[in-house]
């Protein structure tokens, strides 16, 4: 089963309206690697100067294509980018590596760049052999289609698909020293790994002026914001890849070089603002889905501390089921503080769940609210966008973490199914 | 819904055979804390002279009873404990701990012992407060059905049942210096925590006379090789407790007060056997499970190492719902090996699924097996019991857990209800 079986609630109505990125040229293809009848590769195309910083998985087991990036990174130059879905070119070894080499051979003379200049990525199924024969069989169409029109982001976004039951794209502009800004993104996720396999994904382009090394540091802390706070399943891909580009057009006369550039602020802002709305998007199409839980714990010893018991909560079977089942369970999540492993005293933890501005305290002082009215906690439940916030009640330390339910329809799209 | 609409395909035809422990004595009773036409209560009494020792839930938000059984164990004697299903007395505030006051002196008084020698245990729903009138109500009839029978046993393992569909209880006999030496135990599994909550016990008896500090020291070493190496959904209930009595009415002449003692061995080995079968008793009732699964991790850089990777293959959604699709996917043994944060060289990797004696290597050198049959590996998942085995290929480290799959009937045991 894949997860269009199961399309989520909160499937937009309309594809996403993008701007586009002047130095950003895209065209995708169906080259028949895994789906029928739908693109699946995806080639886009940088002018000359354009700026790349990026992170990736924490995996031991990172995929070919990951490591490809990683070694790429420190030119910080790029002058295309190839994605394909339905094959993650993982675990697959020597042939992997060759493969990898193959595909960005095929690229650089097709556009006539340095094979190091052309980053990759692949999501799908982990430990099929991928044959680069199938970027070359369609290579020439797509340099031939390559165009930056604002419907080409959305025509790549659905190429990167795999699980996903809907198309990740959206834009952000900001205003520096009078120039116009604009960066632009997509995204894919739905599991974390699965036989339609689910990594997450996201490609970024600005048209600023950014050196690599501040690229780089402003994409990492965008991430450690955004993407690295959601979890649908607690399963990290081989093959997680976030990528940032800037193409130079804008800033050219005043590029920023320097972390410290007072410019930085309000693009970090967008940047922040723009990888938050993409990693929701994932989450809002996470396999199987019916809600899309904030979960916030506030009051911990630490940061850190409040980030591990926020994790421990969103991604405990429990918890999750409880969301499916509409439950305002309390009980499990003192459970998940508790196994936490984290500072937490149960006589002064507070627990409310909160839905469109209402929030229900269902938990107070090591106890029941005696006011918990158990109508508003259901009818708080029955909502498609639940917070809950915990409050140890210790200290300042505070985080926050996006995550969804565990459903039937999560069982079914990674457990019905033979190979 | 309760795990009663889901029978474990691992359910025994008939009840567990069990042999009695000189100097225990029990009875159990129908209090209506929470189910209907059942019972729910039970009281263990011991004779005088009874050693003690036991292990609790890592939950930093234990429960009353957890709270009050660690307080006693400085002691290490014990005449009575007491066990209620239905509600678990947890994260009830001041209320939890008069209710635990309470019911230790209700039993004491009607035993005529020291309420310091009363145990007790809970498990139910969090957040309920447990009213000792329960318990002073039905007192005086449990008090005066005490008995040794080995059925007593088996009644006693019913009474603490929750989502458990079936009564988990088990025997060894071991020789030491021409004295038969016995040990007999319950436990009880399911979930970790749920609406009808799933808490992890076990009470195990011996008639041999053992130290307290000693006794503790060899339930800590049965336990952490047993019900600490057992996973089902990874959420950690906040009353697990597991307790081991010993009474003494065998090597009364002799006891045994040392953990250097040579006589030690053969009784330790009997106790983490016992152990083992009361744990894997816990997984084959795990709620809504259709497969028994061991996971073998060697190879690793240390047995610690191998140990969190184990974990992460036992706890991942996607292995687990693998497995509910009979599904030899190593891609996603990989990916779990990946996100462990261990050390893991993904080209030197090896993957097994085996089961009845036969094993199927699927995975090789950072690549699928050439010689890799799926008839051959779908024939293996299609088992109730399976045995999945990775070699990293990077040392001498090893462990085994034990875990079950994921399957829509444990989603709609834990989500489809509302309370």
């Amino acid at each position: 089963m894949s997860g269009i079986d199961f399309p989520s609630p909160f499937t937009p109505a309309h594809d996403p309206h993008v701007l586009p990125i002047v130095g950003v040229r895209m065209a995708t293809a169906a080259a028949g690697i895994k789906y029928a009848g739908r693109t699946d590769v995806l080639l886009m195309a940088f002018d000359a100067g354009t700026s790349v910083a990026g992170t990736f998985t924490q995996s031991a087991c990172a995929s070919a294509p990951v490591e490809w990036c990683k070694d790429l990174l420190g030119e910080g130059k790029a002058r295309a980018l190839l994605v394909n879905s339905g094959n993650a070119n993982a675990f697959t070894g020597m042939k992997g590596k060759q493969s990898v080499q193959r595909s960005a051979d095929i690229v650089a003379h097709a556009l006539d760049v340095p094979p190091q200049s052309v980053y990759l990525a692949s999501t799908g199924v982990i430990g099929e052999p991928l044959t680069a024969d199938k970027f070359a069989d369609v290579m020439e169409g797509l340099v031939g289609s390559l165009d930056g029109a604002p419907t080409r982001w959305v025509d790549a976004a659905k190429a990167i698909m795999t699980t996903d039951t809907f198309p990740k794209a959206a834009s952000r502009q900001v205003d520096i020293d009078g120039e116009e800004i604009t960066l632009t993104g997509i995204s894919k996720g739905a599991g974390m790994i699965a036989p339609d396999m689910a990594t997450m994904l996201s490609f970024i382009a600005t048209d600023a002026a950014i050196a690599p090394d501040v690229l780089q540091a402003m994409v990492s802390k965008a991430v450690g914001g955004s993407f690295n706070r959601i979890t649908i399943d607690s399963d990290t891909s081989t093959s997680d890849t976030v990528l940032l580009f800037a193409t130079g057009k804008t800033l050219s006369e005043t590029p920023i070089t320097y972390i410290e550039d007072s410019r930085l602020g309000v693009f970090q802002a967008k940047l922040d603002e723009l990888c938050l709305e993409l990693a929701h998007a994932i989450v809002k199409d996470g396999e199987g889905l019916s809600k899309f839980v904030t979960v916030r714990v506030e009051g911990a010893t630490s940061n850190a501390s409040a980030d591990v018991i926020a994790r421990a909560i969103g991604n405990s079977p429990l918890v999750k089921t409880a969301f499916a089942g509409e439950d305002a369970n309390w009980g499990r999540v003192v459970m998940a503080v508790g196994k936490a492993g984290e500072p937490a005293d149960r006589d002064k933890l507070a627990i409310w769940f909160g839905a469109g501005g209402t929030e229900v305290r269902v938990a107070v002082e090591g106890a029941r609210d005696p006011a918990y009215s158990e109508e508003a906690a259901a009818s708080v439940m029955k909502q498609p966008e639940i917070t809950l916030r915990v409050d140890l009640g210790l200290g300042d330390g505070a985080a926050t973490i996006w995550t969804c339910d565990l459903t039937k329809a999560y069982v079914a799209i990674n457990g019905d199914y033979r190979t």
